[in-house]
């Protein structure tokens, strides 16, 4: 079985890490869909396809998780839904169920026949992107909140600077 | 040093496998961007980013190439060739080259101050996704063209009946 | 004389019923363009374009309306407003006036020659896809508030689960 | 059974009508799906979509066809094949099969669960809208190719000097 | 030195006019780029690119600014950060530095190596395009926010009617 | 009167020139519009809109023609024949009348209301970019081809390498 698990991954943090260690015991490979993958220096989006695509690999290295059991596909927005799926199929390897708590993507799939799954739970109000973007925009400890491959991709890419002067502007 | 290789891999092929290998020689770790990641069903573009990603990963693994110094990543054309380098790096992991024999892209990444080496030949006239694709669709020996994981992809998803099908059509 | 609506539709009710009763007394013909055709399964667009056709078709049809003196066209967003006019007149058949009571639509047809008419108000506080909306999604009394033709689709396509799953979506 | 039949009607022709006909005797609806939608003044595309609709329309209600059994749709390209058949479907009312001698519509169609049925064949090399559009240009006598209605469209319209001035263009 | 200067002028006032006094003394050259050139007619953006750039030239002229000197140059929306930078290149001359107060125009022009100049501040809170456009909107005496030739070209084109309709719209 | 003159300008030669001197006898004002703006690195469009402006307002100096009375403006493509009338509309300040040789433009500026005026000739086979650009890239005399401030500016962007190498390319 083939399972993907779709994701914005601003940044990625320690509730993605349990997900995806779950979905493999379950699962023989798993498809990560790093989604938007177009979008970056937004308040929502700070960072590049790129750049999240690094921060997962180092991720996926540092915990030791087998290679040739994942794979990792940037997918960029198409913003019609009604195409969502035929988009995403089109673009990563083929898969036998998909891993979402979004309920769109739960509708969407589900009409197209594919099983979906709740992924499991780990204390979502604790391990969220939003917090962590949050807590590095109001100066305080995220550092605690996501693994020690994202901390490190994040300050070498001086990216708690980013996301500060991201948030001064009426752009983004 | 972190090299960029970017094709359609339309289908896959020994030229493509043996550019790989030398690439990894020469680099600690390479980036295959698969260019065209949106067209399929085409008589240029038979089949889906997706479709070639799983065929390129086969190939990786059967040659038993290292997958943690190697990373896979579709990326959909912009055309704009004045936006393109930045459109690629912003899919993909960071770079400090690119290997490839093709002018424009040569001059497109030249020009953003990239080096940009030749990919070794390798009989190009006897190796190429063209000559994969006809000898495809004239129902000539092309299983002798391209490796084992190619060919058994290429055979699971009918693929030899979508290119002749394709190839009857005025639309693609 | 051939006039034109513009609408979403999102869904059909009486309102938009008794818009197209009174436009066909003083017209010929009317074309009823459905509007942000790319849509679907959004909080503001639920329903794609095709389901909002047959919903329309099937309150015609209910209402026994000459089917030969009316166009149903959807019409994809251009999200330019300079262009709008050119883009719809390009779809649909020619028209001699336009049905709104829609400032922007006003302003902009206006400026193209057009002559715009004020639609009648049918009680809009009564009387609005909003309110349809709402109720279905706040488990009210919405049949009520559309045509039979309207309250069978929706019901046929599982069209409250739909309202409601949506609206716990943080994407659309 | 509703039956889909998608053409780019650049001219509406006899053997068009005679599918339509056919259709007809077969199923209870018939779905006409104008594609290519956006196009207009090129040399494949002279008329607009909200033409094409017109002259469909014109034919229909010439013939005495029951307009209740037939919804025409015009339907933009969007230039992915691997999203073909999901917009397509968000765009028009549900439907059972479709026709088309098209070898890649037949592939698209079929990849999704479709059933595809060949159109019968009326002499295509006689009515083809290409022949149409030649004998035009070229001066000949191609009122005979077309049914009246869509003769008098054209000529009402103008359409043989904007094909002949089209024509003489390098940009379409 | 060619300096860029990068705004969207909705419309042009005093605190624009200043700012390009100022570029000049320092500079050779000055680009004033149009931003978000496709818009027109929302709340945020009322006038069309021609429109603007009518308004900025009679401003150039009426104030006897060197037009050898000053480039104008509309340039549409990209809605990809990351292509930004590039993106304005390819529409400009060549240009050695930016002026810019906004925090992520700074962000993206300074990752891709230019130097970017604060522009001097002209009490923000009086001169503000914003608040030109809420002055229209309620009535008050907008006429002593902008320059004269900007007023003349706005009472010219009914602008004032055009932005109390567009904010009369639930559309843009 | 002010009139628009619409051309891509790959590059400027002598007959542009002259085009534009006879307009500006006719008009007072006269828009230089940038066609395909979006384009450039290919065998058709070389140069980016940037380069075409600068290229364009250097012979404009050189010629010691009056700047307050001439506009230039790139103008992306649209692809769509029924908006570009609204789209060119859009995007330059108003024009009363356009000078164009190009049958299309003729249509659809006439279908618009528009005057259209036939450009005068000089020796079209003598002086074209098609020929300007094969000159340069068969390695003939191409300097004598244009005027000094285009053969200027284009050994200095060293684009008679650019135009070789993209001709050796299979991709644009």
């Amino acid at each position: 079985m083939r399972a993907l698990y779709i994701g914005r991954f601003q940044p990625f943090h320690f509730g993605h890490l349990e997900v995806i260690r779950n979905i493999l015991i379950e699962n023989d490979e798993l498809i990560i869909a790093i989604g938007s993958a177009q979008e970056s220096h937004t308040k929502k989006n700070p960072f590049t396809a790129g750049e999240r695509f690094e921060i997962i690999r180092a991720n996926l290295v540092h915990e030791k998780f087998d290679l040739s059991k994942i794979y990792i596909v940037p997918v960029e927005d198409l913003n019609r839904n009604s195409l969502w799926v035929a988009h995403v199929r089109s673009m990563v390897p083929r898969f036998d169920k998909i891993y979402s708590n979004e309920p769109l993507v739960k509708i969407l799939f589900n009409d197209a026949g594919y099983s979906v799954v709740n992924t499991p739970l780990f204390s979502r109000s604790e391990y969220s992107s939003t917090k962590v973007r949050e807590t590095i925009l109001n100066g305080g400890d995220w550092e605690k909140l996501v693994p020690v491959a994202t901390r490190d991709y994040i300050l070498r890419v001086n990216g708690v600077d980013r996301i500060v002067h991201i948030n001064s502007s009426d752009k983004c």
